[in-house]
This record gives C-alpha cells, structure tokens and sequence, in this order.
C-alpha cells in the first residue's frame, strides 16, 4: 500500500476515510482530526492554560503529546491512587521526556491516612470504581482550579465516546445521552470546563499515533475494572465496524447533529459550596468530604460517625 | 428443566424471563404476549374484521392461528406475485386446514399482463425488493379496504422491529425512527390501519409456537432478499441478547417509552386521491399505477411514456 499522500510506503489504512498513509502523513492526519474537535466544538484556544488527565495510559499520552505539538499551553497531571498505580508512576517520568510535557503529580491517599482506593472500598463496601470516581472527580476539578488552569483535557476517544452511546441507548438512559457531549461548560465558579479532544480520532489510530512516536504508555489495564459491559459494546460495535467502515461516526455524529438537540437537559441542578472543602455540591457536604471523614472515622473506630455517612455515599454511575 | 407453571417437562427455556415452561403454557404464554401488544397499543377488538398479510413463513402462520386462537374475526390474504411465490402457494391450503382460518389469494401479476415482481424490475430497473414494496403496499391496502377489513395485521416480531430501530439509530434515520409504532392509525379515508400483534414476541419464541402447533410455514427466504444490512444488524443484537437477556426488548420498548414521544413527526402530508385507482398518494398518480403504466408502455413498444415515467418511481426505502 501507498501513502495517498505522497506515494511512499504506507504504514496504515484506515477503511473509514479509505485511506492509506505514510507515518508522516498519517501524523499529521491525526493531529488535524484532533485540531478539527477543538475547533468545531470551541474547547480552548492557544491562551488557554490546559491540564491532561493522565493516566499513562495510551489515550492521556496521545492527547498530551498532540496538543504539544499542536502549540498549546498544556500540563500534566497524574493521580497517585495507592499501590496499583506505582507501576504507571515509574512510566511518568518518561512520558514527560518523550513529550516535553510537565506532568504534576498528586498523592490522593493523603487525606486516607496513606490508604488507597482499594483500601477505602473495602472499608466504604463500595466499588473500587465507584470509589476512584469519586476521588479522581474532586482532585483533577479542584487541582485544575487551585492552581489556575482554565481546562481540563481528558483522552477519551471516538470509541469510548460511541461506545458509551450505545450503551445508553441500548437501556434508553435519556440523562446520561442528554449531558453528552465533547465539552462540558462550568457550571459553577469552581468547577473547571472539561474537554475531549481525541472525539474525532478512534482508538486504533490513537495507538497508531503513540507507537510511531515513540511516546511510552502502558498497555495494562486497572486491575479493578472488572468484565465492564461496556467491553461487550466495544466488542459488538468493533465488529459492525469491520461489516460498515464508519458506523461509529456515524452513530455517535449523526447523534450529536440529529438527536442531541432534541434532548433537553434536566431542570438546572441547584449547586451550593461543600461545608467541608468549598467545592460545589448538590448537598450540604460533598461526596469526597463524606468518603473523607467515613474513613477517618473508621480508622479512629467511631462506628457513630461511620453510620452517619454510610448511607450518603451514593454510587458512581457516571463515567 | 421443569415447567415453572406446573412442574411437568419443559420444553423451552426464556433466558430473557428466566423460566422454563412446558408446550401448554408455553403456548398459553405467547397468546397472553400476543392479547398483551394488541391491548396495549389498542390495535383492535372482538368486533373488528381482520386481514393477516400472509407470507407463508413462520410470523404469518403464527398470527394467523393465535388471533383465530384468541377468538379474533380473521381472515387470510395471500399475494401472487410471479413464478417464485407459487412453492408459498402450494403451502398456503395446509395453512388454511391446520389453521382453520380462510386465506384469500390474489393475483398481483394481473396489471402487468401476467409478469411477475422480477421481470417488472428488470423492466423498470430497480431493485426487484423496491417494486415488491410497492405492490404489496398497494394491494394490502387495496384488498382490505374493498373488502371491507377494518385492521391489516402483518407478523413483524419484536426482533424485527428492534432491528429496524437498531438500524435507524445507527444511521440516526430520525423520519423513520418517529413513525415506527405497533399500529398505524389511518390518515385517509381509504387507508385501513395496520397492527403488529407479534410485537411483544421474539423471533424463537414465535418458531417454537408454530412447531409446537403443527402450523406449517415455509422456511426458505425470499429469493431476492440478498445480504441486507438487516441481517447483519439482527445479528450483532442476537449476540448482544446472548450476553444481556432482554436487551432487544428494553431496546425497543425502552425507545417507545422515553424517546419515541420527544420525536415530533414531520408536518402533515398532503395527501389526494391517484388519478387512475382513487387510491391516497402525495402525486397525481400513485407508484403503483405509475409502475403499471410503465410495463404496459414498455410492452407496447411506447417508449416516450416509459421515459416519463421514469424517473418519477421512487425508491422504496420503507419497510
């Protein structure tokens, strides 16, 4: 195969576009389909100060190493959740020397008296995810907001986006499609707007990218995300993908362009300040506050206090 | 596997009820499924004359013997279409004696001076699925309303209609998602409304009722259905049915509940009577006198009418 480009040896087809190209085109092929989401949907500009969720997966390094390159003010951050992310905090460090891109760390465990969030799970009786939900939530808002930046950027690709439609389409779960979108405005002082840059490009040209970069990245998965059925959408959606090159864009654009619109958000959610941290919450403490203390109070054996708040901390059904 | 009504061998299992039931309560719960969608999308009542839309294949039987079963007034409608619908022919007398429901024939070659759906295709060049459309729409319609039906049933099953909702939303074909409902309520005098009865039922749950009765169908598809991309949508949704019993059904009944209303359909059409049969359409003739005049030009030799006509038979992109 050659590059359409330029003829040279091409090092990927992509049936979608139809397409092959050369690592060098195929570079900036990518790098364009990133460009065209932070345009099209008005996520930040090159005054913008920007903070990558980096979870040193392949997804948090394309994104930090293409808008790099694409001249924006970008930072990392990556969360220290306990002992299963020791081993992506040794990939850290070459991340940031590959990209040229500072990536902050911050140990989340502190305010567990060093307890991870496999440990808070167990003690809370709720799902590692749950519990890392809610952690990662408050930490990556708040640090973004404590130290100045104006946007949070996660890697969330075309195939995770259209993979989390189909999920919600397939159980008609009309909030969750309602609040989808690549860019979530701030709806309070101090919640920082979140982004989505990789909308445009799919997770097989993301891995592409990273590879014929150079960029380090780790394949593993968490070791607590357990038989998700959002792999079962994947998997179904990949293969409709194989039979109709393009079926994704089409589901999750076409929804974007068609449906969207017509789903009116819910009634706008009254948000107050936490007592505890100041952060916006729906109640009189927030979520991470409540998760906080119920340890706390564990920890110093006050089963009083543990019982207040066992109830409180709901589920994270969110993404 | 017990029954789980009466503790007796059971003969299927439904992954998407959990139980197992034995052939008497098996059938006894397909037509309470069946009585269920025609009361609750109020199709018809005791009272109504009804025409099934006879095929041969299995949903068709299956209607025909559980509306005569559930003590509905119901006569049969078979069409001739041409040399391959007369094996269906030759099937139609068993149906009619284990059924014990009356099946009208009639012959759609007449028109076209005796040739069949697939030459008239050939003729006019479309698809010969196109022009079946066609002259099943018209003479379903036709056949009922001269005859005095009040409802024309056909046997989609719920894997039908989820699949055709699957296959809407992946392309977002919103036209078509705000008209997809189980009955069709007439919008011109000379319409007779149409119902889905089978739409509380899957596509096993449907064979099996057929085998258990003795009901005979035909097993072969239509020779001209070629590789639709139906069937491949049908597909990925059996194997998502695997892992998530009941997924088919929240989908379409889940769509019908939460989506279906906020999809307001398009404005009014206009609709007049064809010049040539008085039949309703949106031009001064139908497609199908459209279609005869064509045949019969071409027969003729006439080809300055083939050409007029040509360009105004459109596509059938319905179901």
């Amino acid at each position: 195969m050659k590059c359409k480009k330029c003829g040279e040896q091409a090092v990927i087809h992509l049936r979608a576009h139809n397409i092959a190209l050369c690592k060098g085109h195929f570079v900036e092929f990518f790098e364009k389909r990133v460009q065209k989401g932070i345009s099209k949907f008005k996520m930040f500009d090159r005054r913008s100060r920007i903070l990558v969720a980096v979870s040193t997966g392949k997804d948090s390094s394309a994104v930090l190493y293409a808008l790099k390159r694409l001249g924006y003010h970008v930072e990392g951050l990556f969360l220290k959740m306990g002992p299963h992310t020791n081993l992506a905090e040794r990939v850290v460090k070459n991340i940031e020397v590959a990209t040229g891109v500072k990536i902050n760390i911050f140990d989340v465990t502190k305010d567990f008296g060093g307890l991870g969030t496999a440990d808070v799970a167990r003690i809370v009786k709720r799902p590692v995810c749950s519990i890392c939900g809610i952690v990662r939530r408050h930490w990556m808002n708040r640090y973004a907001y404590e130290n100045g930046f104006d946007v949070l950027v996660t890697g969330h690709n075309m195939d995770d986006e259209a993979t989390f439609l189909f999920g919600n389409i397939l159980n008609w779960q009309v909030d969750y499609m309602a609040r989808q979108w690549p860019v979530l405005e701030k709806t309070h002082p101090k919640f920082v707007r979140k982004a989505k840059p990789l909308i445009y490009v799919t997770e097989r040209e993301t891995y592409a990218y990273v590879f014929l970069n150079g960029i380090p990245f780790l394949e593993q998965k968490c070791p607590f995300a357990r038989g998700a059925t959002s792999a079962q959408y994947k998997k179904h959606l990949n293969a409709l993908e194989w039979e109709q090159p393009g079926v994704k864009h089409r589901l999750l654009f076409g929804y974007f362009e068609t449906m969207k619109p017509l789903l009116v958000s819910e009634a706008k959610v009254e948000l107050r300040e936490c007592t505890i941290c100041g952060f916006p919450t729906t109640e009189e403490k927030c979520q991470y506050c409540k998760l906080v203390e119920r340890v706390q109070a564990h920890r110093a054996g006050n089963l009083q206090l543990e019982r207040e708040n066992d109830v409180q901390i709901s589920e994270d059904q969110g993404k």
